[in-house]
């Protein structure tokens, strides 16, 4: 074997991962958007078995003998090769740490816990999902301390979403939001509350699908390779740049809901689809870390999205297929969809008590994982942080710890890469608007032009740079939460004339 | 190895098996229902790679020592094992008659082909998909001469959808239906037309997706293991009995298409649904052949889907559905379900002039296989056959050769299954109505004393015994088509007063 062997080896190792990953993926998307009740059964079968046959090619035999190669032939490589060698060189020896039976296991209750999950909370019953989540919980913990037995298992697991990321630098960057949004947040509760009535103006369901349809064109996603489902709770998920799949909810009685969940998932869309073409179909391909995954859909649903140009653009298209919506100018649109006021549900929440929801959450799992409190415990002590946090009290489970589908499917060490991402966005508007007339752009309805700034930063990369190096080459500096709070202190100010 | 340590080995095996076509059936319901245009690109790719999974996974080393071993010990298998032994032994000995390369070259083809032949057919434009068919002809038909040198291919290809099926039996078959189906017809032409012109009572789409649940209750199928997909052309796909979907199309002027088309897949998942519970995740699980699978869903078609007491059941849904029908009495609705005349449609014609329809693509595929005719060629033939057997002129290839999907899915050799199991179907109604008032069952809405009798003869042995063993034993006796023709010519010359 030659090094170029070794390569085209690589290529048809990742392909087969890829396609692999490709129908565990749409298998989750069926059951999401449309799949019956009972499917669960044979789906956790099949997930099983895929899981397995997954797991065994990317840590097996022939795959860690190509891997020894190249590491000894890195000097060979492009760099693209070796950032591929060292992503799997990472994820193997992880993987590898886990006994095959457990991974099995795992990935079949996970398969189970989510179909649970949604019946707890559509029961409001929390002890329904406990043995689930307790379970859960422990293979993370087992997972972490297989992988990384030096480590904090926590830490770890933040890694897995946003590499890099420790409970150390979480603590900083969460004081430093603390300090700044507490006190904003108490001016803006003393503040002369906003009109938020427009808001619940009803907006039939099939005209909100024709509006999602039309912010999905100003966004800049093309039919053609972008699809809009229907769940519960929304997300994205892409396979390749042909094949991306954004999911929303429709409520008659709040359309904002609905709008800025696609603009949100839009932009994750936009991120997943637009990594160099020469990525297509291996490891490089697609969002580099969930930190800045959340950095574009947020930028897309709330420095853009929430902007007045934005509102701007978009009443036409609302008035148009919401008559009733005349009644209110762009300028009381635009304080309606940014009202700031502690709330119960975090996808619902403003942009600005929103990192408030996922301080709740960092807390939480940092309990969980150390073990410090018991599972039954735990909707007790979600109802005392929100009532520390936010000030507000939870009323019920579903309303409270059983609101997030994260857990159910095994993401602990996600929810800290949401306040992150929102971070990170702040500091890319900066420095974008350095070069770039950002609002003009909105309010020309051209898009595109932050577009392709954002692709020549961040997109284009896939996972070529680690993200820290990635946001660091973008914002041309080191990452500081202050832009952040800068930007929220500015946008807060001016909405509710403080 | 002892022989319990074997079984439980083919057990794993299946399991694997049905894994990997559970994810990419999933993958092909998806790409039918929801998938975005440019899916194909991705979906290709891995259609390809799980393609040649498989393939290895049937036909390796291991599985192939595993088939030997229990070849050698089939006198110490159960009767069930021992059908699942002679069931691999025939696939693997067609599979790996196949080169591999060619396998997924062929598969990665008709998934291109699928998309090509539905954009072909919204163009109505044949040269197209010309290519393709060309190919996929090529293939089968070397695939055929790899698996079975010495039997005429289209033999080969017949056999696939109805083991022991062959020319020589359809031409006896077609002819015994071409004697007395054309004079039926031609006796029905020259009857006074039946009034249709309820047929295109406008029903809204809404209310079309109501009445599709509501028949789907009837007709004895849950709610929470079958979905309803929209598409094109229907069809239904089951994984296991905890997870089947049906699919229709709704068109606002012709509510009896869907009605009709969701009957008809309904029966297919009733009987996919309730192979033996000890089947489940086994190659015995599911449908023995195609003719058994369209038997079927035709009896539920038309057998019991327009018979006078199923309309008269079914009269109350439509008219609280759509308030219009309520000026046609049940009496008037029977006769417009049962309309015949010739047509350009085969999933819209009726129950007289449908096997005229599936003769047509006999000849077609005999020709085709045969190489007799060109593929620029065949819109010419397919136009000749239908002036010749239905007296029609064909204004388009969309109209015309375009219209089925499953030559482009490499499915030659399925279509007369199609009127093998309507003639099925009329015998196993005299069978049933030998111990079972069928009318009557019908008329009290209790459709499931039919499917018990169905379950019992039919569904429960899934892949157990051969198709033609299987209606032998429900007959108790030899398949005799005049028991279709007595069904067409009673049914016809009450309809039309002849």
């Amino acid at each position: 074997m030659n090094t170029k062997e070794a390569v085209n080896k690589l290529n048809e190792l990742e392909l087969k991962e890829f396609a692999l990953g490709h129908a565990m993926g749409i298998m989750s998307y069926d059951d999401e958007t449309v799949a019956p009740k009972t499917s669960y059964i044979p789906r956790g079968k099949t997930m099983g078995v895929l899981s397995e046959m997954s797991y065994n090619l990317s840590t097996g035999e022939e795959a860690m003998g190509l891997l020894d190669y190249l590491k000894e032939h890195m000097d060979e490589l492009s760099a693209e090769d070796r950032r591929r060698v060292e992503i799997r060189d990472k994820q193997a020896r992880e993987l590898r740490a886990i006994p095959v039976d457990e991974y099995v296991a795992y990935s079949e209750l996970t398969n189970e816990a989510s179909g649970v999950w949604r019946e707890a909370k559509n029961k409001s019953d929390y002890k329904l999902f406990e043995p689930y989540l307790g379970k859960i919980v422990d293979f993370q913990r087992r997972f972490a301390g297989y992988a990384a037995p030096d480590r904090d298992p926590y830490d770890y697991m933040l890694d897995l979403y946003e590499e890099g990321l420790t409970q150390e630098k979480c603590e900083v960057f969460f004081r430093s939001l603390r300090e700044r949004i507490v006190p904003l947040l108490e001016r803006v509760k003393a503040a002369e509350p906003v009109d938020t009535g427009l808001l619940s103006t009803p907006f039939p369901i099939p005209a909100q699908r024709e509006l999602a349809h039309r912010l999905m064109t100003i966004e800049g996603l093309p039919e053609e390779s972008v699809i809009i489902g229907e769940v519960e709770h929304p997300f994205s998920t892409g396979f390749s740049k042909y094949d991306n799949r954004i999911t929303t909810h429709y409520y008659e009685d709040n359309f904002a809901s609905s709008m800025y969940s696609l603009l949100h998932e839009g932009g994750h869309a936009l991120y997943d689809m637009h990594s160099d073409d020469r990525y297509s179909f291996t490891s490089l391909n697609g969002g580099v870390s969930m930190g800045v995954h959340e950095s574009q859909s947020r930028f897309y649903e709330n420095i853009i999205g929430r902007s007045r140009e934005f509102v701007e653009l978009a009443r036409p298209v609302l008035t148009e297929l919401c008559p009733a919506l005349n009644a209110y100018s762009g300028e009381q649109m635009w304080r309606a969809f940014n009202a700031a006021a502690p709330s119960l549900i975090r996808t619902e929440a403003d942009e600005l008590t929103y990192p408030l929801h996922i301080m709740v959450r960092y807390e939480m799992e940092k309990a969980m994982v150390k073990g410090d409190v018991k599972t039954a415990e735990l909707p007790e002590m979600w109802n005392a942080l929100y009532k520390e946090y936010l000030g507000i009290d939870v009323p019920d489970d579903k309303n409270g710890i059983l609101q997030d589908s994260h857990w159910s499917g095994g993401a602990i060490g996600y929810f800290p890469s949401y306040a992150l991402g929102s971070a990170y966005g702040a500091q890319l508007l900066c420095k974008m608007s350095e070069t770039l007339d950002v609002a003009g752009a909105v309010r020309e309805g051209n898009l595109s032009k932050i577009s392709r700034w954002l692709e020549e930063k961040i997109w284009k990369y896939g996972c070529l740079l680690k993200p820290a190096e990635l946001m660091e080459r973008a914002f041309e500096g080191p990452f500081d939460p202050n832009h952040y709070t800068d930007y929220l202190e500015k946008k807060f100010a001016e909405a509710y004339n403080l």
